[in-house]
């Protein structure tokens, strides 16, 4: 009996002795229903002697539920999201995949680009001239219509266009630039344009000069109350961009001030532990003090585990064990521990570290995305530490997801739910969900699942 | 028998005869612990006699039990949010009095030095010199601090302060020097400083500019794909100010002018009536026509209902018989019939004119002040009509409110509740609720209830 498996029988029967209530959704991984081929499982709240005989192939069904749900998800957007008139995509999305808004959200044109190249370019059956079509002629509606001319510089990108291109909104953030600069530099990864490559390394200058030498750039007037905060988004997004601008380039200048900046950003990330040690907050001071009021006391449990995967991505790469104990520690077990809504299941969206009601009206909600990032985070975090209790919550999250967002009836996952589960908001696509943390979790999430039942140890 | 009750009776019985299920919510009217004296009535669900006989005091009951809750906000807010060393209001308020941030919202600022100042001159119970200091003291703050010297020029105010004054942020809309209008002419009319006066004239000079000249000043930057939108909050919060400038002032250039200005918000705010008369949409294009995509398509009830109210008192104000009818038919009934949920009870904050999801996260919620602008449109509407389902419609909202609003262990009421009626956020001040909607609500409903019953017609 391999590692992993041993590991699963051992969480499961744990998991069963300490059980005080029945679980308070459908145990999914046991359900016929979610199956592709293999005998269907028995029904939940069977004895431990079942659960245990059933739970040998736990990992592997993991891995074609998860293989399933990505092509399901590709083939919606492939179908309901491209725009043939005007290029890009649609991304305002509804249940069935009607276009039910056509204004074209900058970031979700960024990360569908990204994420239909990387699927192209490193998943043999996405390897599809459809595929490769529709990210070229998005990344051409990028280069051709995001950039405004504007006091800000030319390099500023609008936040979201009128269908045929024209700005509609520009915020004073940095994010549409990011997305630009992911879109751009895979897209050259997979057609060999080094125009393209050169432009996002270009943008990716820019940001740095906004965030680390001078942000007046961005628009955002100056003004004596308001404190410089460091926001973990920002960190966070530069140093996803370092690894993506560096992967398997291993020279040159750019690439030594990439290594110096993704230590910077890890530095950046790792202040925003707080309270001796005991809180991830998303705002701190920008020397890493603690911040007053509600903006000083947030806790956003998702974007802290998805800033957990992003270290141990990043620990890993340059065998840094101290820093892949830290980001499992500090950025994935305990956001997972503070997030989980015991009452209800799944995590939070938004959490004040000394209990006060946030004011983000939608603070009690379950979205979609914190439970993409916790998969991928716990997951990589079990890969890398072999300890069960992260596999044993990899799979609460994982039967919480399933049971939860997937949309059996029209394909794609719903992506926001009340604190009780219910769907709450039923489109596919929105303002700030796109074609990225679905299809980014099952593809992370299959390529570990490969890695943990391929390497055996 | 007077017209009222002979109307009360004639809707209760006509409601006990068309109910087909128990009501969602406990009938709070003949609820014994809400009455002060009077005799405890009986259970909700007994037979339509007995409903008869109590219904005969139910508007009397409706007036007492308003006047108490006012009385329990106002002590709520003199006792919690008094900032006795910077001076101005801490507007973020926990559910049981602690503040839980000390920044300070400009428009709940200006909002309550309007409503303390409103009802020391209006209500002889609140004629008392703690209402009045508190008023004057948060004026000064507001004139030392909410301005802010920038580009925009020298009437820009900010969003919100530090404890001690300092800007932190500034909108590019006109709602936080609105708020500030509204405070300083209001509190000039308590002290008769004629400097005070003249400063909310001058701003409102200043607001119209943006508004029907130059929006420039704003700071929003001029973009392609930006149609200019006609939002219904504009022209309401400028008629708004029009009343409140010109109340009591007959004569002078200024008052023609607040005429001028008054007919042209009421004509902005009527062409939101959309679709051939049967939905009033909160943003249109400035020449009235409907916009694309989901900001054209977006209703918000609880802001028509508002806008109702306001109409019908302009309509009264000129003897317009035609706009109150369009007020009451349009935005009285229209959005009440829209944005009721039939399944839970209570207003939705958006809703889609077509039915699609909104992609405001919040959508489903029901919060406080859309329910307090329908009480008082409602009210409102009875008054001018004496129409009987308008009256039954107000009973029905007076119920959904008071049995999920207010908060009986602590006071003051709370803000926000998933679309089932559970409190999802428990404090009673927050960057957008402060002492304002819940009082003004109160005090109109006072006022129209005092009038409804001395004036038996």
């Amino acid at each position: 009996m391999d590692h992993n498996l041993r590991f699963c029988l051992e969480i499961m029967d744990a998991a069963s002795s300490r059980s005080r209530d029945p679980p308070p959704n459908r145990c999914l991984l046991w359900r016929s229903d979610h199956h592709q081929g293999g005998p269907p499982g028995p029904p939940p709240g069977r004895t431990t002697r079942t659960t245990t005989r059933m739970s040998g192939g736990k990992l592997e069904e993991c891995r074609q539920h998860v293989r399933s749900q990505l092509d399901n998800v590709v083939n919606f957007w492939l179908k309901h999201s491209h725009d043939n008139v005007h290029g890009g995509f649609f991304t305002c999305i509804g249940r069935e995949g009607q276009v039910y808004d056509e204004l074209k959200y900058v970031w979700l044109q960024g990360r569908q680009v990204w994420m239909y190249c990387r699927l192209y370019r490193t998943v043999d059956r996405f390897r599809r001239p459809e595929i490769l079509q529709a990210a070229t002629a998005g990344g051409a509606f990028l280069r051709k219509f995001a950039r405004v001319s504007s006091s800000s510089g030319r390099w500023k990108c609008a936040f979201c266009l009128t269908r045929d291109g024209k700005a509609v909104k520009v915020q004073r953030s940095i994010f549409s630039e990011c997305f630009y600069v992911l879109a751009l530099d895979e897209l050259s990864r997979v057609t060999g344009d080094q125009d393209m490559q050169l432009e996002a390394e270009q943008m990716m200058q820019q940001l740095v000069h906004w965030v680390r030498v001078d942000p007046s750039g961005l628009g955002r007037p100056q003004l004596p109350g308001d404190v410089p905060t460091s926001s973990m988004a920002v960190p966070m997004m530069l140093l996803c961009l370092v690894q993506q601008l560096s992967e398997g380039r291993d020279g040159g200048g750019g690439v030594q001030s990439y290594r110096e900046l993704g230590r910077w950003c890890v530095q950046q990330i790792v202040q925003h532990v707080q309270r001796d040690g005991s809180a991830v907050l998303e705002n701190v001071s920008v020397d890493g003090g603690e911040l007053p009021g509600c903006l000083g006391r947030l806790q956003n449990p998702g974007h802290a585990l998805e800033a957990g995967w992003f270290l141990l991505q990043y620990g890993a790469q340059w065998g840094d064990e101290d820093l892949q104990t830290t980001a499992i520690n500090k950025f994935v077990e305990l956001p997972y521990e503070r997030g989980w809504d015991e009452e209800h299941g799944g995590l939070f969206y938004f959490l004040d570290v000394d209990g006060f009601c946030p004011t983000q009206l939608e603070w009690s909600m379950k979205l979609w995305w914190p439970h993409c990032e916790a998969l991928i985070a716990l997951l990589m975090a079990y890969r890398h530490s072999r300890r069960s209790e992260l596999l044993q919550r990899f799979f609460q999250v994982y039967e919480y997801t399933f049971s939860h967002f997937p949309d059996a009836q029209s394909g794609e996952w719903f992506g926001y739910l009340t604190q009780e589960g219910k769907v709450a908001l039923d489109f596919k696509g929105g303002p700030f969900k796109g074609f990225f943390h679905v299809p980014r979790c099952l593809y992370m999430c299959e390529r570990i699942l490969d890695d943990l039942l391929t390497n055996k140890t």
